[in-house]
């Protein structure tokens, strides 16, 4: 009988293998694919690209040939190691053998191997899993990881669980028109717009609670901001004091995200020339004042009192960078008629929401605020709304039985990350973005 | 101007808090859910639920009234901490002041602070939002949570990028009938049924990538183990020598989240008795030499040689347990024609693929094997199949333009949880499943 043992046995190298051990003029094996091949005369620079980064193979072509050689093949070299201050990570193997282990079927039709492509968007989605072959391109999205790996992180530490739920529902959790459709076995189910019925049922389980995974919203227009499909990182939590509670941890959150970055991203980070923002502390300035202090300043006419419009976010944003330096902004208790049903009213005001939400650089990224956990209060405003609790008896089944004052968060990762890379679009961030027009890849 | 600082603040301990701290004989505030109530003459017990776990408060009933707390209500409680082994976590609280932050509507409808809530499985899933309150139910998810997070640590360890990929596609990945179809803007849409094309795109990426997401089949028939929605451990890998590098890495995931539970999740072990599954090293066997093993040892004819039914793979696993002493065993060389167009086939008998199954107590929870990295070769095998490449243009494109020999493997999280948690049907280990008839909660 044979048996699998757990160890993965590989007769190549990784960057970091060699840079850890003591390889210096020793022979040694590495595989990758050819991101770059520079022809000098009788020398050629082979560059594979490997995970960790970019291996520069020297090649004397008196002795082989790479009239086979392509890019994007994929290649095991063997080789000496040889430090030098000239190659991607200090050293580059002198090539004694090469072996193509994968032959592409076509030139290729990217200059993935440049520093900056150059291509237009359009090109760049068509081509999508080519295009993200390019160092730069790849790199956005290690970014992006690396702000997934801190969110779940920093949570797990301030005591939250982690849930899956499902994203085929019966009903939408925010009614209105942008909800996919689909038939799920002879019923009518839709997309989930957003986890939050289930948080809010998971609070009365957990307490605290988060969630990555995607959100569907099948919104009809095409902007730089919106996609139809995206990350959602959600966390709902109960026995708070107020929406503060939300917004605190919403902070620690991302100054914690800057730290680990940092630590484990710097690579990616230079790479991109990624300026983070310094975050001490955010200041938060109420939805009616953040208006009239932008109409003020810029001398802006309010057209809109119950909502904000994208340039107004934007002048919010530099207001509070020219006036306190902050990158963030928490704009705080908006307009009722502007939130779903249950967020929670201000009883000093109930026009407004105990709610928010937080801009970074002009841009809303986060929409938190307290939800009302009582359930005659509840009733009350979906009765107000002309609503009907058809088809949530499940969800406001969680407030008969009992609820915590809670609250929680979403925020949209692509637009956490296009902001963070100081991309334009959001399309930029996304792997494979999904809008009007684009279904595929 | 206010600020956020990102500091949560709170008057009211955690259990850990109170275990850490030198709080014996002090005053402390403690918040929770109602769990039981026991009246005992005088003394009343309420036993509050937090997020750690249990914490039982006494109250004189000759100092402060009961009367109007029940089940679930959420409380704050005051009073002096007194250690005793009769109380959970080794200490109690002697209460002082009770306040009902929040009052449930009605009388609970499940005993979810009973040990073991003896309720049908059709009951707990209709009332899946308050049964899973119950201690011994919530810590199913918790160790689910375990499992999830060390994939996610263990990938990371091993060199693998986390990818994100959209949940709507233009086409399916493995075709077939089971595809929940869905109108994308007037286009014809439907929903993963694995992230299989994406990941192979990203593995010219990336080299090693993973996710962590929902997957969807529409699957008719409704048995212990299936479900139409359920969560997806995918990883794919590329410069690799054979598929047993795949079944490696499964295995060294596997011996480390035995580990990672151990060390981070043994209270939730205890509470639910789980026996932990020992791997040293996991036996491999051919698909056609399981099936004779198990005909010679139990006497059972061979209906299917194409296919392993159910009961065909629970004697495989009774096999190896009582032959090897191992919960696991992989099934290689599965039949080409029983495995999707893009399966590599075995160069010494292209009637069997490079492929596995892992199965696990008798039930297959993983699918996995190498792939066909070569254009030529794909597009025959699309073609010797019938199938047309139309719509798939954005996957063969990878191949154009080079890729590694590759493979991977899906992994299906709820399967895992239920045979690690020794439950009989998968619904027990999904928050809130879907399947032929329940689209709620």
């Amino acid at each position: 009988m044979e048996f699998v043992e757990g160890v993965l046995k590989r007769d190549d190298l990784e960057i970091s293998d060699i840079q850890a051990g003591d390889y210096e003029g020793k022979d040694v094996c590495v595989k990758g694919n050819v991101h770059v091949i520079r022809n000098m005369g009788d020398i050629a620079f082979i560059i594979l690209r490997k995970r960790q980064g970019q291996l520069q193979c020297v090649v004397d072509k008196k002795d082989l040939s790479i009239k086979e050689i392509h890019e994007e093949a994929c290649l095991k070299v063997e080789g000496t190691v040889s430090k030098t201050d000239k190659a991607p990570n200090g050293f580059e193997i002198l090539t004694k053998k090469i072996e193509i282990i994968s032959k592409p079927k076509e030139p290729m039709v990217l200059p993935v191997g440049k520093w900056k492509m150059k291509t237009s968007l359009e090109t760049k989605m068509s081509l999508r899993p080519i295009a993200l072959r390019n160092i730069r391109e790849r790199s956005k999205f290690k970014i992006q990881e690396g702000i997934l790996r801190s969110f779940r992180d920093y949570l797990y530490s301030e005591g939250f669980t982690e849930i899956t739920t499902p994203k085929i529902n019966a009903k939408g959790a925010e009614g209105g028109s942008n909800l996919f459709r689909l038939e799920y076995f002879n019923k009518k189910a839709v997309l989930a717009q957003s986890p939050q019925f289930y948080k809010q049922m998971m609070v009365g389980v957990y307490e605290r609670v988060f969630e990555t995974g995607p959100v569907f919203r099948a919104e009809k227009h095409s902007t730089k901001r919106h996609l139809n499909e995206y990350m959602g990182l959600d966390f709902e939590m109960g026995f708070i004091d107020s929406f503060e509670d939300i917004m605190n941890v919403e902070t620690g959150f991302l100054k914690y995200m800057v730290e680990f970055l940092k630590k484990d991203y710097q690579k990616e980070l230079n790479i991109l020339n990624v300026e983070l923002p310094v975050i001490d502390k955010i200041p938060q300035v109420r939805f009616d004042e953040a208006k009239k202090l932008v109409s003020e300043k810029y001398n802006r006419k309010i057209k809109n009192p119950f909502d904000l419009e994208p340039e107004e976010e934007e002048l919010i944003g530099k207001y509070f960078k020219e006036e306190y330096g902050s990158d963030f902004v928490f704009v705080t208790h908006y307009p009722s008629k502007k939130r779903p049903f249950y967020a929670m009213d201000d009883p000093e005001d109930e026009t407004v929401t105990l709610s928010f939400d937080l801009l970074f650089r002009g841009i809303e990224i986060t929409t938190g605020g307290q939800r009302i956990h009582d359930y005659d209060m509840l009733m009350k405003k979906i009765e107000a709304r002309g609503m009907t609790s058809e088809g949530m008896e499940h969800y406001l089944m969680i407030f008969k039985y009992g609820m915590p004052p809670h609250g929680g968060l979403g925020l949209g990762l692509e637009r956490l990350t296009m902001k963070l890379l100081g991309e334009e679009n959001v399309r930029e961030t996304s792997m494979f973005p999904r809008d009007l027009s684009r279904l595929e890849p």
